[in-house]
């Protein structure tokens, strides 16, 4: 590539909407423009590295025995609706209308489109197992599109798709996954975790992420510092600590006024108490019903978890006016004791508490020497609680960690969640029908350029690991004489199987520094003052490390420190 | 590729719903499955045969000067409203809106994004001359889906754009498409016209289509046998013949009763007159108004020239009763003397006829001796007859043969059709803003999968040309006790860079060698019984040619034949 004609325009100001670092950059570097919100045109710089990224997504599913297809974008409701998702899914899910007036939705993924696909002519466990996957543009109507790539609306994916005939099987290909997973992240030069995750939308009872450590990821990962466990913070089941033990000598709630107290923190003071000796009530909206989760006054509600205890579809925090209509509970004063006419789970921690304060469900008035092991008796008990640092494993080994993380990948053991109720059986070897046991897989192709940036970028600008960078050497030509040299140097790199590119622009040297720098290309080689000696400076974009080499020999060296580092290792200087 | 274990399930029945040759063995050879009309998921062998495709469009479009950057399939209104395309163009833009009411479009073809793009970027003539091209699946909501990949919904496109700072420039880029568009239909083996053609939705003042010639095309196109001439008969000109010269003797038009004559062919034996002395009328509804077209009765009415005579959007032959109404005239007897409130055109070859019969315009009568040049003479003559077998050709040179077609490639020069309305300008060297100079270029990537097997195909499947067969060589292996030799062979062949797959499926030999026909692999290696001998039997598919060949030395032997092949000659047995 030559950047005299290369269309990759570079700008000095981040967009406005930029709130992450990648989508300021992959807008100055000239990788991506926006279209409409969430939705982008990927330049050419932006499509070589997607392209850098699919290469080796492709290299690695396949050799773990999937195979390539394409299924469409516009698919048909009837399929949805064979697995009622036409009816659960949020409105992520863009649905529209032909000419004919028939309903279809843009694949927002494509388990039913691939289960239709495969039931139609896969009849035999002879057949299996078998492992689909494509790579396709998604749409998911979000509702807040964000940072860039980080949450787009139109994105690219890559997914799988494993039919096995029967558990055991099911369980390989997901372990299959799972290992490509890890061989193509650490190939893209990624600090990545694979953590146990909640399975969401889409359904199943195993699954794990890929989250790309960043602190400007979305997510919220713990690990532990005893053990490998890793969870995202929906999905951490944290263990029940013992319940308390209720003596002799344990009091008797007592009502208190307390009519003027609006924060937590006034409560508490009036009441004597600390935050954590008392009940925090969260009032929901599950599926249209109200809904209330108790957890210890310190800690956070995990609407994952309450989802998960209340089994509901859909669960969001309460408007508090709706809520009061519907359960003539009154907002500020709800607790655990005596609640009738509302569904209500509590958290198992806080049946540990010896005592505790809370709302007295009465306007103006809470409870204190409440002993909720006693008190709330009547209540479904469950994990509701957001993990904190510090919280005990749930392997039982070592306390965990916190971090911020951005998914890229998700791995789901989905069973016959799908096969069951679209039909879509095989004959077994007795010649018994069967359900297809299903696992899925996803890869974020496009939202990879994001993390990675995330991950690697100084205030420069990006420092693409060398795997995915649009181009992996870039000479800059600062000769004076329009530098026969500069490319005599690209064109031997091109023929040494190097990706390189030659800034033969007619710039100022500090423009061509500053957009090496901004672009990112993992290798800079500047053939300036002393090319005329036979030396010229390389520099290696990551860290800055640079030294005077002699041009003699260069190709070979510089292809030999790529060709190592295509493999994984560092990128090193040529010396 | 182990046939054992890909997924390319072949059918002996084609389905219902094929209508042509390409749809039947499509789905019979396990290329595409449906997923809703004109919808279909690509399976293995399907995505890879467009691969193939893909990656000589790639080459020849970058060794042209184009680049590759990829769009959004969703669309914003406002880009459209800009181009004033939101409210022309027709039902075939499938609208919708997304949950924040939003109006978006799925994107037919992309001349609005990418003049946006280029607009926020190229501001001086030093960028440019520029050349964007994407590949991405394409969404027309045909009222009619039909013949499987001929005319799907949704497809795979190639489109580029070119950006020039003039006329020149222009003319420059759609010369060098039209060229690469040359090279690449050449190089995928296919037998194909350019011809001249009308620009229909996309606008622009010159385009030429890329037509595989094949008898089942839903185009028809002209070429004239004494020149290098050749359109699609949508938009051949046809010369307009000399006018009759009225003599003194020229007889006066009379009024005869034809109450009861239905068809033309009756009309005509009650006056007496041949068909071609006749003057036939077609009424059309042209943009919701009653118009009149006027041609000699053996000649067929062209609509797209009945459009561009009135100078209208949206031409349609009109329902008889409708135009009825809206004129008050009377279909069966319509003419072209003294007509009056409704529009009317009429074909120059008319004004060639010394005398003619024609409808009355009074329901029962007819008009015998009308010389047209004389009582015809307050119409707007245009030409508007469809050419046929024998017309002299537009250029003078010969007369034209008719053939049918299957667009596979577009060029359209735009000049300023959407640079002009969108404010797309650069500056030019005096410092002067310009609107960009455009061209559009499209290839219908899935299409030319069904226009290839149109025309390469026998009573046995398909046979792949080998640039964009899914694989160059299969190896049957038909040795009882499941075959090393196979095997080796196959082996070697991968490792000297020949595409090869292995049929190792446990099933019987007719099964192998049909399925090997039906799917079109361009070499077929059958190493059967006697393989131990170090004989085995080498088919090429198209046509048919059969050899024993020595399996020693057949790896290099192969590998010379395909790779003359791909260089674009025919592929020979290996001696």
């Amino acid at each position: 590539m030559l950047l005299r004609t290369l269309h990759q325009p570079t700008l000095r100001e981040a967009p406005k909407d930029a709130e992450v670092v990648s989508h300021a950059l992959l807008v100055r570097a000239g990788f991506i423009r926006k279209a409409a919100a969430g939705i982008y045109t990927f330049l050419p710089l932006g499509l070589r590295a997607l392209g850098k990224v699919k290469r080796v997504v492709r290299e690695e599913l396949e050799r773990a025995g999937a195979q390539e297809l394409l299924m469409p974008m516009v698919t048909p409701a009837e399929l949805w609706q064979e697995s009622g998702r036409w009816q659960k899914y949020g409105p992520e899910l863009l649905r529209l209308k032909d000419r004919k007036d028939g309903d279809f939705c843009l694949g927002p993924t494509h388990e039913e489109v691939i289960v239709d696909v495969v039931r139609r002519d896969v009849k035999s466990y002879k057949q299996l197992p078998l492992n689909l996957y494509q790579i396709q543009t998604k749409f998911r109507d979000e509702i807040r599109p964000r940072a860039g790539l980080m949450r787009g609306r139109e994105f690219l994916m890559k997914d799988a798709y494993s039919f096995d005939a029967d558990e055991a099987g099911a369980m390989r290909a997901y372990q299959a996954m799972y290992d490509a997973y890890t061989r193509i992240f650490r190939r893209l030069g990624l600090d990545f975790r694979a953590v146990q995750a909640d399975t969401g939308n889409i359904g199943g009872s195993l699954s794990h992420e890929f989250q790309v450590l960043a602190s400007s990821g979305e997510d919220t990962i713990v690990s532990s510092d005893g053990s490998d466990f890793a969870a995202n913070i929906e999905a951490v089941a944290l263990p029940a600590p013992p319940a308390a033990v209720v003596g002799a000598d344990a009091p008797t709630p007592r009502k208190v006024s307390t009519p003027d107290e609006k924060t937590i923190a006034e409560v508490c003071r009036t009441l004597g108490v600390a935050e954590d000796e008392t009940i925090k009530a969260v009032a929901f909206d599950a599926d249209g019903v109200p809904a209330l989760a108790f957890v210890r006054g310190d800690r956070e509600v995990n609407p994952v978890k309450v989802r998960k205890a209340l089994g509901a579809g859909l669960v969001e925090l309460a408007d508090g006016a709706w809520f009061a209509t519907k359960t003539g509970l009154s907002p500020g004063f709800l607790g655990p004791c005596g609640l009738a006419g509302v569904r209500a789970v509590i958290d198992a921690e806080v049946l540990a508490m010896p005592r505790a304060a809370c709302g007295a469900n009465e306007s103006g008035f809470h409870l204190v020497d409440v002993v909720p092991v006693r008190d709330c008796a009547g209540l479904a008990v469950a994990d509701l609680r957001m993990a904190v640092v510090g919280d005990p494993s749930p392997d039982g080994k070592g306390t965990l960690q916190v971090w911020r993380g951005i998914e890229v990948g998700h791995v789901f053991y989905l069973g016959t969640r799908y096969s069951a109720p679209m039909q879509a059986t095989f004959l077994d070897e007795s010649g018994r029908e069967q359900p297809f046991v299903m696992g899925c897989y996803g890869i974020g192709i496009s939202r990879i350029l994001a993390a990675a940036i995330e991950q690697h970028h100084d205030d420069g600008g990006i420092c693409w690991p060398v795997a995915m960078a649009p181009a992996e050497v870039i000479v800059l030509d600062l000769e004076k004489d329009g530098g026969e040299r500069a490319r005599t140097l690209y064109q031997g790199l091109l023929a040494a199987g190097v990706e390189a590119v030659l800034d033969d622009r007619d710039v100022r040297p500090g423009v061509k520094f500053a957009d090496a720098d901004l672009v990112g290309w993992p290798l800079q080689v500047v053939v300036g003052r002393r090319a005329a000696e036979g030396v010229v400076e390389a520099k290696v974009r990551a860290g800055g490390a640079r030294v005077e080499v002699a041009l003699d020999g260069l190709v070979t060296r510089v292809q030999a420190a790529i060709a190592s580092a295509r493999a994984g290792a560092a990128l090193i200087l040529p010396a």
